[in-house]
């Protein structure tokens, strides 16, 4: 579980509802539940417009991946892949068949099972790159979906208050009601502000960044198999592969 | 037909009317038809100036594309290709001829054609390429009409709120007017957003991931028919352009 | 002339005067001198301090290029590129010195000059793209203009109307006139979005169009030219460049 | 410390108290601490939700970089790689081991240790380069999470607005507290567009620039090790990296 | 001296100060000391905390080149380059070792002494283009300057309504200083927008069109001295380099 996003996402809402006891409203004034489906509701149907079902669906899970994931174990990859290469080494490439089922990094599994297999390092390498390339693709869309959220949310926002001044303006016979008519149509706005604010937008960076962060793993899992099938020493690799981690981490060998 | 398209359009639709439905003004409030026509009709009108007749033309057929988009059959046309392959090891490559009437993806025809005429794989290459640059410009245009439209719409709704709102403010001599109409001047503003919000900015993202996904199968085309030329075997044809589908694809042999 | 630009021109201005005659407030109420020059002369003054005399001068005739063009005639283009390479493979290269008069297109006549002069493909390459890099930084100063004066012309329509503003809030004596006040500070950021909506931006889109499908042209041209000199078959020039075009126009033989 | 940055921070308060002190208002009036924690909250719990929690709890130390910095001693730099320079050539590549403890430069200190040890050129240089990017990710992500407060600190000021606006239109039975109220409200806005154009945009530009200062000083550092491994002359050497140095620096042998 | 630029700043000015004179309020109304300190104050602070004090002091000096620049003599840089080649075909390289205290560009100058020095042309390129990559560092340094300048002046200006804002809702006992107090708010905005539109994004904007015509400079000199030292005739480098010169100017021969 990603301690920081939890904190952050309880932080914000508290914040809010924190403010809004502190005030002299009753909490009844800020909640409009047509403000919110249009709100809500037109950012989901926006999107469902600009993405397959398919990836909407799988929207949900995308968002819970920004609470739940763990980082990577850049360290524990890499040790794996000396390990791999000390086997290559002392007992040839060949020797590594036996331990393909117990490597977890699929880019890596399907690396050194091409290479077992007699493919050149060209085709390996081709097609661990373009893996690499289609998982950037769906990454890529998975935050595309939040990104299109946070910029819809808004957008729905400013319609619902469009459409609450215009009712409001149309009906001012009663001075009293005015207020409360304008209150009404600029909780769409804020609504829209807020799950842009705190959910759609923050989770579309942080979803940037867990790619980036998977990218380089991925580049490390590349690296290794190219080097294990070219032959290179296990302390070459080893040496190679922690320049890709922060130097705090590189001594704990 | 996308269903996903169509539901989101709906959906945002139903929010907006819903909405209304829901106040107390009447549906009436919400209609202008000088408003309309300045937003629609300005926006289209920029995008006339801005963009090729011909294109223009073609953009009803380019906004049905989001709704009527099948995707990609990915999986039908690697088994086409690797079908070819199988021929070309079989009974080589000329062999292809009398196949090339069935080859449904255009790309991979001109490519087997041209290898089955002689050229040689560096031309063939050089024009697959420069065919698939074309689609990618033509793709580009598309989505760049939405764009624009979805950019001028909420500028001729802005520019119809000003014209609202010096027409108002020229005549208070009746304070009872006011309001309506300032809500009239406000309806255009709002249609802006609407038509935007709901139609061309998810219209043009829509473009945008249809195309990026054609290019992939475009890609997956180029590379199959280099590797029929280059006489690779069926099977690592097979294993390397199924690296462009997602993992849950890659099972069904 | 491009009737697309022209319709689109005709049809704005004509939404919007249109809007303004149905509407109960006189045409005057939309005129305001003052607001015009803050507005197209300040956009313009800026636009000075950021580009060349020289540049600014060009601009109107950069804007006609918008209405005038004719758009590319790339099958012409291929034509003539053909028959060079006809009259080059039956008589060889310094038969097409008689015929260097004859070409129209600037990039086409340089490189077949260069090559009948007996420079090398390097070299004619290195110049003809050199040539064409120099054309694409014209052509991105004119949208440059364009872009720049649809930037500026809402900001200074904006300055106009915090004027106004202040103009109108410094004398609050007399409220029947503050309604007029404001109708005239609004009237600058009017004409603001106007010019920028209806002139500017789409004129900078519509170049930024012309100037990619000329440079598409010029791509034909510098490729016709190396395959030329390296005594590419005609048949073969045809089918490489024809890729260029879209599928519809590729069957006119 | 980077005097400009304190100059800047201090005249930028200066200027914000010394307008307030100047007006008619008590300072009191523009003291909310609702809206402080509203804004300056807000967008710290965005920025955890966005960012991993070791990255935040860096991000005090980060912002202390853009006052503590000394700026790139270059000259210095070079100095010492000419000095490494010199006794390679004279004693031989080996001859730098002794010296490898005095290196301050960490990347300069890591290439020539490799060289020492018997790395091939590529590999040292892959290496380095690797170090290099990985530096950068750290700097981006530093400059990313003020990038990110300074564009959420002006939302939440928005949301905190909009919150205030709702609580008075809901009250307007004592019109003599709508201004108050209103002020109360605009407070938040403030708040988070002093925050996001005081410290965090600013800083975020800051950051980058000290980046960009600070991978100029690897590329030197870089090309300075390789330079010494293929033995070039000091003096080659020294000429080459003076370029990096503005004219005016170089002068000083 | 750019007449250009020069006008420009008078129209501009003349056109906001025109619209002062034409109105019914005195001058004295749009003149508040306070305001202009946080807008340019505030400006110039924000700017100082992102860039180095060296580069800030330097930034008046920058801004008077919108105003002083002469353009670039390409012609004149070329001639001279021809003459060089001219000299170096007919006596040799070394001929221009005499030739050196003559050049005006600095980076002929260091490519021709370089040459004449006995450096290989592989090493002339690398400094020269390093030369000309830091001089496009400082160039961006330039033009960022203004841009933040650009950018944080309406920032600041919306910083100093919001004050004026909070200060009048403060104080709503005198209805009639409302309209007064609400001016004064809004003549910071005025300010940062004029500063803005006036000054820094068109300065910005010039800024980067002088670097790019530098950067053309420049790269004829790398390729004038690639060119001499590889002993190209000089016909051919004058019809090689004249290719970056607009078609108009090539015909003086």
């Amino acid at each position: 579980m990603d301690i920081a996003s939890v904190i952050g996402l309880i932080l914000a809402m508290g914040l809010i509802l924190g403010s809004i006891a502190m005030g002299n409203a009753p909490f009844a004034a800020f909640i409009d539940v047509p403000s919110g489906l249009v709100v809500i509701g037109g950012a989901f149907a926006a999107a469902l417009i600009a993405f397959p079902l398919k990836s909407m669906l799988k929207s949900p899970k995308i968002a819970l991946k920004v609470i739940l994931n763990k980082g990577e174990d850049r360290l524990g990859l890499i040790k794996q892949i000396v390990d791999l290469a000390e086997t290559a080494r002392r007992d040839g490439l060949l020797a590594l068949e036996s331990k393909v089922g117990e490597i977890d990094n699929p880019l890596v599994k399907t690396g050194i099972q091409m290479a077992v297999d007699g493919s050149t390092p060209e085709v390996v390498e081709e097609v661990l790159r373009t893996e690499t390339e289609a998982i950037a693709v769906r990454h890529k869309e998975g935050k595309g979906i939040m990104d299109q959220l946070g910029r819809f949310a808004p957008a729905y926002g400013m319609i619902g208050t469009l459409m609450g001044l215009i009712m409001m303006l149309q009906d001012m016979s009663d001075p009293s009601g005015i207020g409360a008519g304008m209150a009404v149509a600029l909780i769409t706005t804020m609504y829209g502000a807020i799950v842009a604010n705190v959910f759609f937008c923050p989770f579309a960076e942080k979803l940037g960044l867990i790619s980036r962060n998977e990218m380089v793993s991925l580049e490390i899992a590349i690296r290794g198999v190219m080097a294990i099938q070219s032959g290179e020493s296990p302390r070459a690799i080893d040496q190679k592969l922690k320049t890709f981690l922060p130097p705090s981490q590189r001594g704990e060998e």
